[in-house]
């Protein structure tokens, strides 16, 4: 972990770890074409690389790029190893794009990081710490509130009183846990997340609408992470909870009493109503909507966009409005869009069909407005 | 109110005051089966639930939890009252939910608050504080700012310059309310809620664009609540005003110049554009839509995932995409689903057809893309 | 710009600087029926100015509110002329709406600023800082990162270590800058915007899924705007750019790797999956969503609530789901409405014609489910 005097440099891949051409061919199990001693200190997509950046040409519609980038080494797919283009070091490899996600631990730089309560932090005087826990400035932990080992609290986050937080969990700044929430170890929460408010829940009263209490738990296994601005309410009368290692993007609506089985994963803009169950292993694509009190069996798939209504089994893939198996989404488009273009005959026929027979009585299926 | 000398443990549901199943029972008019002097001193779902918790049985899908639930006493709808199970004490009472939700304000425990301005908070020399205000570290009040009595801003929420708030007006963390705007009493941010913002208005000038200045206000009247990282606009030439008592969920958008009635209800993620006119006592479900300059009449339902693009009349409910009074989109929907079912033979009977026929122009409804 | 000692009041479009009808009518091009001496100190809708307020009848559907309006002048469309009313003092115009926004600037009222660096503003010591530049209480400015002359960081905003913002950069309340992020000259994020974040990456491995390392970069170009609560994930192993003079409104999502041209607009709520390529000029209506490697061509216009699955081609409008050319996408839908209200008629015929003819074989396009 970098100290505090650590000075980063703007732009990203600029990694302190200089290593060759030759160096990148043997990692990645690559054919090298071209000068073996060529220093590569960074990544960088080809329009921006310069001599010492590696960068990818794994696809023709990066072709104008190529031609004309300065990356010192490109990772090149088989297909595309006599493109034209200025890289004069090329590493030929099956998939360029794996190869290089193996690549970018090497060269990624972390956050600096100061172990220790930065005297702008503010700490309840009944809230626990754990050891070597970063707080960043103005952070915020509440009374009775319990930090594991390791946690870094981020600049303006705030953990609300009687929270309980595992080891090495991250918040970001601004993040927000309301007051008794549970986050298991290696929780991440990123910038604006706001965990465990009371759900969205009222009753009618003589005197007007009034909040139901909430005494659910809102629970965070291990390894969840929770996106940028994303929401996960506390229960009202059952638990919310987020099972071990499901990630959730940005701006993702969790209501109250959800459960959400273990490695998860939610694309942004998605919301799951109240009272939803969502088995292990389920993904869910961007801006999916899931009615409140269904069932989403496990390794379910659910498309983006796509508006759930009903239980989705184990195991399928759903889409479109409303949801239905992916399969049967995609026949049923393709009719419509036919069957569209089939409208006037269509019309034709039924004005002649009903012209030459008993009147049909339409009223049933008929919409007169 | 909780001092801060209170240290609240983790977990949901765990009030101070304990009861016994007797309680309970008479409290919510059932029959107690079972130990009348079992304590209860929270409420939990029968998966976690322990010897004094009170947790319910209101659904068969839960009768897997019942059967090995280690709940002190159990609210059973009556025909699952012989629902065989761990749980030994059980009251049968007619709507178990209904009835758990009454009890719910004895067992919720409360976030605990200071009163007082703390030592971090910044308050603009020219602001002013009603009585029993509470500021929680790093909040900020602007410049002219106005707080009524029992405000209650929580740490890092901030409130911009000239804007006048109510009584008993409740920031939750890091909420935002820009400067001018107006919120009544009784009002409710949610963390990182973001009020009073200049709408989104550019017009086009030689230079290039630019933004329209916004001169209209954000107006939250008495009673309103938005929810996390929901944002609500101020108005450019007119006003955005939200009605009395109308609750927002999380990651809603209100747009510049939208006038919202009294009572109404927004779900999770969903949008309304631009001087749309929302009449009281309007319920909309979550990711839905509505587009600009549009009448929603009176009690109107606007379902989830509903794409509003034209008035709604008073009391009807309208869903899909576009969105149609709701039976019409079911008919419609049920309708497709057939059609495409009967895609192949209508092919074929459209071919003979048309062989059979005189020629059919089919240019104005056809699509030879 | 205000000193710190300005004290606002409530409600906006107060301006310092009042003006004459008859000035103002001069301003407008327009023809004054009414007092020209009466004096215009802000704008108002219909239904709360006062006196000294200026306001608009453009459309018939305010006359009940222009019947009885107090407001002092009237900016009205010559078609409504006549249209009965209160307000005495009248201005003929063409298009009162373009007029009064040709007024605004005139009237807006800017939030108070004050030059330098508030004392609970925490700035790390390698961090530099131009000239004139504004930081509010609480904002946090982390280790090697560069602010030009004039920016402004609003109460608890933060800016990540390494990141370069240009001039004139302004970061409402609780906006968050990840490290390693760079923001052009006239850059703004809204309150809760988070531009930087790692993006939603995983691979899977051995031992469990783990994130993708994200060496690319965040760039918002000059002049670019982020809506309230708006997240833009840094690039994986591309960059992910947003060019010059793009405004996106509150709740978006733009997700890794995405190159965003100059010039666009993306409404509310709207989603942009990964490493898709967004041209020069595109508009984004709300809450649309755009598929991941995708290309939108330059100019294109993407409707409200579009789904977008595959490449759209310059300038084209397209719409619904799934995204397809407006105009088909009329036509489909009103096909669609007009096969469902045939839809008895055509399943009787569809019965006589099987009947009739040699068996047909549905199976290839049927659903047996």
């Amino acid at each position: 972990m970098s100290g505090t005097s650590h000075v980063p440099q703007a732009g990203g891949g600029d990694g302190q770890m200089p290593i060759t051409a030759a160096d990148v061919a043997a990692q990645v199990g690559g054919r090298l074409v071209g000068a073996p001693d060529v220093v590569v200190r960074g990544i960088a997509p080809l329009d921006r690389a310069g001599d010492n950046d590696l960068s990818i040409l794994s696809h023709l519609r990066y072709a104008s790029w190529f031609a004309t980038s300065r990356a010192g080494v490109v990772l090149v797919a088989p297909a595309l190893e006599a493109q034209p283009g200025t890289p004069s070091t090329r590493i030929i490899v099956e998939k360029p794009m794996d190869a290089l996600v193996g690549l970018l631990a090497h060269f990624h730089r972390p956050e600096p990081r100061a172990i220790g309560v930065h005297p702008t932090a503010v700490v309840a005087p009944t809230a626990r710490l754990g050891d070597g826990v970063t707080l960043d400035a103005h952070a915020v932990v509440g009374e009775g509130a319990v930090l594991g080992d390791r946690c870094w609290i981020g600049a303006g986050a705030s953990v609300g009183a009687g929270s309980v937080l595992g080891n090495d969990v991250r918040l970001h700044s601004n993040a927000v846990v309301y007051p008794f929430t549970e986050l298991g170890d290696r929780v991440v929460l990123h910038a604006g997340a706001q965990v465990g408010r009371e759900g969205f829940g009222f009753v009618p009263r003589p005197t007007g609408v009034v909040r139901i209490p909430h005494v659910g738990r809102c629970v965070l296994e291990h390894d969840v992470e929770v996106g940028a601005n994303s929401c996960v309410d506390r229960g009202s009368v059952d638990d919310t909870v987020i099972g071990a290692g499901t990630k959730i993007d940005n701006l993702v609506q969790i209501a109250h009493n959800v459960r959400v089985g273990r490695f998860c994963f939610f694309a942004s803009l998605t919301g799951v109503a109240g009272s939803t169950r969502i088995e292990d292993g389920v993904q869910v694509g961007g801006q999916a909507g899931l009615g409140g009190h269904l069932t989403v069996g496990a390794r379910a798939t659910i498309a983006g966009r796509a508006s759930v209504f009903g239980d989705v089994p184990a195991g399928e893939t759903w889409s479109g409005y409303p949801a239905r198996p992916h399969k049967e989404q995609l026949r049923t488009q393709a009719a419509v869009t036919k069957l569209a273009r089939l409208l006037r005959p269509l019309e034709l026929m039924v004005a002649r069909f009903t012209a030459n027979t008993d009147p049909v009585d339409s009223s049933s299926s008929g919409d007169a407005a």
